[in-house]
């Protein structure tokens, strides 16, 4: 039996989500599948982080234990050419440690959400950003952000279907910027809410149409209530970014010294 | 009789091209339905350039003649309301003086290609740039690409359906660069011949594979024989990026003088 890490890219746009789901397609039935058509093996696939319906990934962290003899090069070929043409792609495929686990391991984890602020339609960018016509004030934005940032805890933007033992959590980073048409988030934290993100986009939208002011994001963090959520972002201007690890950490700091 | 320059933004991949066909559709007929729609005239629409199925655009410039009192932003908001749910958007109106052409006042073009070059499969990408898996030298590629800097005769480049009076034409620039997986190929000429830039980046791909050197790109240009050409390189990785005009050239050196 070998552990592989795989690091997936999906567009989420034509999935019920990355978990398996009773109804609907997922991407983890999906590789699972590919899986199967590639070893005959009925595996289980883990993943760092849980996407909802819509919501894309640039490098999702997962990890799947295989008992045919197989390379890591092999094995995303392989998936690759079974998972078309289905918008999900191995990008990167490691043999890992038994003990290693993409969802336990995993000590830190990053998303970007992307806001077209325009008042044309998206085109090129469609099921890929949200739009809003209004114009943002992403400085604004950036201000009331920080409130966010450390340890607090988010009732307020956690849904009424998350799972986590706590709503109690360490937000390490939100940061809003504007990139011409383009208001950008990036946050990073060792964990994260189920739909934290989407609601903490959606109340700093709020606050760069000028429809709350900075006080009203921290009031509504201090309030612990999922009434006071002003706003939930939609699922399509959300990418799960990275997973860090600590082993991968550690190479890393190694190669840069 | 009002001139309004029209900046469309587009995903080439459900169209035909741009410009309007006998089968299939087009960007232009798109355009001008929605223009009949909003202001029940019959109008021809005309563009800075005419970009082939599957071709995109950031920033096409283009202009229409229209009798009905409109303001650019009202226009505009019509237009991309009526548009719905085509994937082509009016990001920019304004009114122009009756002897402003969206062709013949254009003094430069400018496109980029988009090279995704890893193994894996595209996802968030699909339809918006060329899959190349073999590793691309970018380097060898820039260097090979300057030999068609300049005044030269392209029919190597040239399609055989190309309209163009002369296949001599000045490329003003043509550079390449990496960016992570993304290998970038930029271009700007006073104008192209039809192919010039898919032509133009399919043999600087050869280059970057190793199956051309770099004299190997010059000889084919000096062969001004379009059976010389090693490879067209698809539509779906070229965008067109901007269109210039002396009178906002002016405006543009004003402003930063």
């Amino acid at each position: 039996m070998t552990r592989f890490a795989l690091t997936l890219e999906f567009d989420g746009t034509p999935f019920q989500g990355l978990q398996r789901q009773k109804h609907g397609p997922s991407v983890q039935q999906s590789v699972e599948q590919a899986i199967c058509a590639v070893t005959g093996e009925d595996v289980t696939l883990h993943s760092a982080g849980r996407t909802d319906s819509g919501v894309h990934a640039m490098a999702m962290r997962s990890h799947v234990d295989i008992e045919k003899d197989l390379s890591p090069f092999r094995l995303a070929e392989a998936l690759n050419a079974k998972l078309r043409p289905e918008p999900v792609a191995v990008t990167a495929c490691d043999v890992k440690p038994d003990d290693w686990h993409a969802r336990f391991s995993c000590t830190g984890r990053s998303y970007i959400y992307k806001i077209l602020n325009r008042r044309a339609p998206l085109t090129l960018d469609r099921n890929r950003a949200w739009h809003i016509r209004p114009e943002l004030d992403a400085r604004a934005m950036q201000r009331a952000a920080q409130a966010l940032v450390g340890l607090h805890d988010f009732t307020t933007f956690r849904s009424a279907h998350c799972q986590s033992d706590s709503p109690v959590k360490t937000l390490d980073r939100l940061d809003v910027r504007r990139e011409g048409d383009w208001v950008l988030v990036e946050t990073a934290a060792r964990s994260f809410l189920h739909h934290q993100v989407r609601s903490m986009v959606g109340c700093l939208a709020l606050v760069g149409m000028g429809r709350w002011d900075e006080a009203r994001l921290a009031d509504a963090l201090a309030a612990r209530n999922r009434q006071e959520l002003g706003l939930n972002a939609p699922p399509h201007g959300l990418y799960f970014v990275t997973a860090d690890y600590p082993d991968e950490q550690k190479i890393f700091k190694e190669s840069i010294e």
